[in-house]
Formats: C-alpha cells, sequence, structure tokens
C-alpha cells in the first residue's frame, strides 16, 4: 500500500511523525505537509504566490519527507500532481492536535486535505486527537492504522472520507468505536477584543464552544464519552431537496426595476 | 432590511463596491472586507495571529465599512459578533471577479463567507462574475439585488444559501435564470514548475478545467450557455447514507495488531 500523509499542524508535529512512522508498517509512507503550523485554514489553497518545497530528512529512512510552504489542501495537489512516483492508494491526514468535530470541520485543514484526497479520487481519513495538552498520538496512530487496513479492504464510495476523532485516554478508558454524523456546534465569545501598547484595537479568535446535541451518534458526544467517532464525509455542497422549491420561485431577470 | 456585504477580492474591487452601492437601495448596508484580495482563502480563518481592522471611506455615506487583515470567514464572524449594531438579515457576498462552479466553491472565499452567514442562521447569497476581464458588474449587481429581494420575501431553509454566477455578457444576450447543481471539474496541468533566477525551483498554482457534465442544470453549462446559474447549497457535510454501511464493517479497536 501506499500512503500520502499530511496535516496541519505542520510538518515538525509530534501527532505527523508518530502517524508517518506507524503507517509505514502497511507500506511505502511519503509524507508532503506544510512547513509550519496552518491551523484552521480550511480549504485554502494558493494561488497569489507560488509555492516552495523542501526535502525533510524524516529520522525514518524508509519516509520520504518533503515540506511545503503552503496550505494542506496545497500539500496534497502538489505530492499527486509533481512530487510523488506514484497515486496514493489512501491519503491520511492528522493526527490533529484538538478535535474536528460537526460544523468545524468547514475550517478544518486537517479535513480539508482528506476532502482534497477524495476530490482526486482516492480514500482518504483525517484524524484528529480530542486535546490539546498531552495528546495520545501513539494509540490514535495505532487506530489509525487499523482502520486504513479497513478501508483499504473495503473502500470508500466516490467523493466521501472518514473524519475521525479520537479521545485523549489511557487505552483502557476508551469505551468503543462510535459511526456518528456531524454535531452542530456554536460558538460564544467568539472574539477577544484587546488593546496594544499603541492604543489600536486587535482581535484574538478564541470563543467556548457549545455542542446542541447529547445523542451518542453525533460525533462531539461519542468523543465526550470517551469513544473513537468516525463520521463518514462527502463534499457535494448542492442542496437538491431546494432546487424544485427554488424553480417555483420562477426567477427571471427584470427590467425596469430601478 | 439590513445587509452585511463582504467579499473575497478585497476591499478596493469594483466587484463589491458596485454591489454595496446597488444594495443600497434596499435598506442600511455595511461593508466588512478583508484589506487585500483573499482569493481562494476557502473556508480559511484566521487563530495563530490577531486580526486588526480600519474604518473605510467607502465614497458613499450610506455606506460604512471596514477593512479586516483578514479572510472572508473572519470578515462576517467579526462583523457579527463585534463590528455591526445589528444582526443583518442578509449576507451578500461578492461580486466576485471569476466564476465559483462546481467542486471549486469548495476553494472560494466568496462562497465560504456565505457559507459563514449561513451558520450564523442568516439567508445568505454569493455572487460571482463568470469571467476575469470586463466584468459587467453592474448587470451582476442588479441581478443580485432583485435575488436578494426575492429571498427576503421567500426565506431559505436553515443553513442554506445561494451561490450564483452570472455570465459577463451584454444584457441581451443572457438566455435566462437556470436553479442548477454543482458540477464536477477536474483541472489539468495543476501546478506550472518554474525555476528561480538563482536556480531553486517554485510552483505556481494554475491549469486548465473540465466540465465533466454537459447539461444545463449543471452550474457550469448554464453558465456556458449565457444562463445565470443559481445553486442552493447547504454545510452539512455527513454523508448519511454510508452510516449503516460502516456500521456493518464492525470495526473495533483491536489489541495485539503489531
Amino acid at each position: 500500500m501506499r500512503i500520502l500523509v499530511t496535516n496541519d499542524d505542520g510538518i515538525l508535529a509530534d501527532g505527523i511523525r508518530i502517524l508517518a512512522a506507524d503507517l509505514a508498517k502497511l507500506g511505502e509512507v511519503s509524507v508532503v505537509a506544510p512547513d509550519r503550523e496552518r491551523s484552521a485554514t480550511g480549504h485554502a489553497i494558493t494561488v497569489l504566490r507560488p509555492l516552495r518545497i523542501e526535502r525533510i530528512d524524516f529520522s525514518d529512512p524508509r519516509i520520504q519527507a518533503w515540506a511545503v510552504d503552503g496550505t494542506p489542501s496545497d500539500c496534497v495537489k502538489l505530492a499527486i500532481e509533481d512530487l510523488l512516483e506514484w497515486k496514493p492508494d489512501m491519503v491520511v491526514s492528522g493526527i490533529n492536535r484538538g478535535p474536528n468535530l460537526g460544523t468545524d470541520v468547514l475550517y478544518s485543514g486537517t479535513v480539508s486535505a482528506a476532502i482534497e484526497g477524495a476530490i482526486y479520487g482516492i480514500p482518504s481519513v483525517a484524524i484528529s486527537v480530542a486535546a490539546f495538552e498531552n495528546c495520545n498520538y501513539s494509540m490514535a496512530a495505532e487506530f489509525g492504522r487499523q482502520l486504513v487496513l479497513r478501508v483499504a479492504e473495503n473502500g470508500l464510495p466516490p467523493k466521501t472520507l472518514l473524519n475521525v476523532n479520537i479521545p485523549s485516554v489511557e487505552r483502557r478508558d476508551l469505551a468503543g468505536v462510535s459511526i456518528t454524523k456531524l454535531g452542530a456546534r456554536v460558538w460564544k465569545d467568539v472574539f477577544d477584543r484587546r488593546v496594544d501598547p499603541r492604543g489600536r484595537t486587535y482581535y484574538w479568535m478564541a470563543g467556548n464552544v457549545e455542542d446542541c446535541d447529547g445523542a451518542l451518534d453525533i460525533d462531539s458526544t461519542a468523543v465526550r464519552h470517551n469513544m473513537i467517532s468516525i463520521t463518514p464525509i462527502h463534499l457535494d455542497l448542492t442542496k437538491y431537496d431546494l432546487i424544485e422549491q427554488l424553480k417555483s420561485w420562477d426567477i427571471k431577470f427584470s427590467d425596469g426595476m430601478d
């Protein structure tokens, strides 16, 4: 199996190094990842300036690695279009430091990299540890490797991927695996408004999240109950069931409304 | 009606100025937009550094305007959370220079700003002119204003928005309005690989797009036939019909696989 590994925490992050080393047990692994943290870059790509790449010593001779001064989606595109000599059988993005749950997946560079893999028709998996400190990456990597094998066996439908969130607990405290839906998340107090030493206002994005649903088939709830959450994701944003309703509006470009 | 206007081409772009001036005929308009072009930023938000804002003279006394050194999604968040004294009745993003069609909406800052409006529960519309040169912004703005009125009358379901692409043709050459689905787009020759004067390789993202479907209910096809394309968009990435199938995989965290 040939696996492309990327992330949005940057190529120096612990999560990607532990993941790549573990996946190398399954076959050939190449890492193409941002040269620095690019969290919350969503599905950004870099079109207004050129991209540069650098070969990186990944301290594991089995793993080829490149750093890219762009976003996670840039990395996947550049890997597949130019850097790799083979088309990957799988794209695995992570292990992200921090959860990627519910509506927030829209902002996630980790998930967007896996979406990019799915755009290329490659089965893809995004993996996050649901904690920012004391992350249990080795357990997450082990589960990720097991899941990659299952995906390789079973395949995924076109233009779909899996979003995996793993509680950062000890192995014995894991409560199982739940196949979930993305939950609704609402952020409160999103901006922390401050004044700099010269008297000018600036804003830090921060905030507290509230999950809106408590069912165990919701990703955030599952993780809160120490379960590994696996959510199937698609990338078709068309709202099909609104098409007929919009047609009934009979929208025309009217003349003389000014 | 109170309307928040934003874009991803930046607050200096012609498209947003013409749009805001036209929408001001409908009510109160505030503009909160990036201080420079932020094309293809997708749903990126800025979390690793603070944001700064600046009041801008928009040469129209009816319109309040702020420039933000962030992404389109940052602008919508900051407007609603802090800058505006009112919650908008509508978020309108555009007029983008260039089309936002098919799979490419995932990369679009214009569309992502409207998605952000929808996350806040506000009816939202993204408007693009399907050309990069000689853009007919005034016609697009006039149609946009008519559509905003229709959305205000009819409403939109929660967490949906409209993605509008308008051919850049003369009014008399417009062939009508089509309610569409997002089409599949495949990019070829995505990277232009070059060598800088010091002998180092760099990559420009570019490429040629191929639309994969020719039906008139596909957004790109409609635009190619000089029709205004209106696509209803949602933001729920859960692939519901894969949940039962994944459950049948019976995924467990196995011990002793090493």
